[in-house]
């Protein structure tokens, strides 16, 4: 059993039955190591924490972090492992009112992959150091990708239920 | 027979030996209808084309697009059903000189999963208009996410290997 698991249905929330089988697979090409052990530990998003984490590649891929080193910036994408997959309604804790899943970027999801930009501060053989995760230490690396500001930066994108709730 | 597959080796590309077993499944939860029947047809990068692409979400989810609707843009993960996925340098035949995998966003991968940022122009039912993607038609969805500034846009980010290429 996990203390720390806050994957129950609260008030509000609406479960979807899951599809019968899944459609493809992935592999776990690496871990990612955080400072944060429980979900209460992590922060509630990347931009709260300074902390330089490590993605630590498996060593079947080294030749292809070749040039990785030179962006500034990297969009990681990882496998949030304890996550539920069933839920379309939620009610995060710090927001309370329920919203569809595709509006959120809870970990829970029909397919809980993250995406997150970091900023690359360090790479050491296959261990990449980053600023700019949340993550538990120990969740799954699914793929790295560079960040192309021409097509991934929209600095004036808005959040309409996010931009207009209170508190 | 793929007469427009593009995924055979090129010159001063190298594959390495995939994984024995796979770690984790995902669901298709819709598809994305896009005017690109073929990779020779789509284009080069999302900014190139203005086309208006549809993302078909299955019937299942379609609680979970509850508050989409405010959103400006958002982040789609899709599934690039149709690249190999073992090479871990590669040569674009726009590129040249051969990279890492991790160092590009050729579809190319060990997890063909991609991540577009869109900016969404209509919700009817359970299809969103977009403009930014530039996949294949029939191409499956992943993921949709909300795409907030706040973490997501670093516009100063740079992909040095890309700044520094000529032409």
């Amino acid at each position: 059993m996990q203390q720390d698991d806050p994957y129950g249905i609260r008030p509000g929330e609406v479960a979807a039955p899951l599809p019968a089988a899944f459609d493809a697979q992935v592999y776990f090409i690496g871990r990612i190591r955080t400072p944060w052990r429980t979900r209460d530990d992590c922060p509630k998003n990347a931009r709260e924490s300074d902390a330089v984490c490590r993605i630590e590649v498996d060593a079947r891929w080294a030749t292809a972090l070749s040039g990785i080193e030179t962006c500034s910036h990297l969009l990681v994408l990882y496998w949030m492992h304890r996550a539920r997959r069933d839920l379309v309604l939620q009610a995060p804790r710090h927001y309370g009112e329920p919203r569809g899943t595709f509006a959120l970027r809870s970990p829970v999801r029909p397919n809980p992959i993250a995406a997150s930009v970091v900023r690359l501060t360090g790479v050491d053989g296959t261990t990449l150091s980053v600023v700019g995760l949340d993550c538990l230490d120990g969740t799954p690396l699914l793929d790295l990708k560079p960040y192309f500001a021409s097509t991934d930066a929209v600095p004036g994108a808005v959040v309409g239920w996010h931009a207009e709730r209170s508190g």
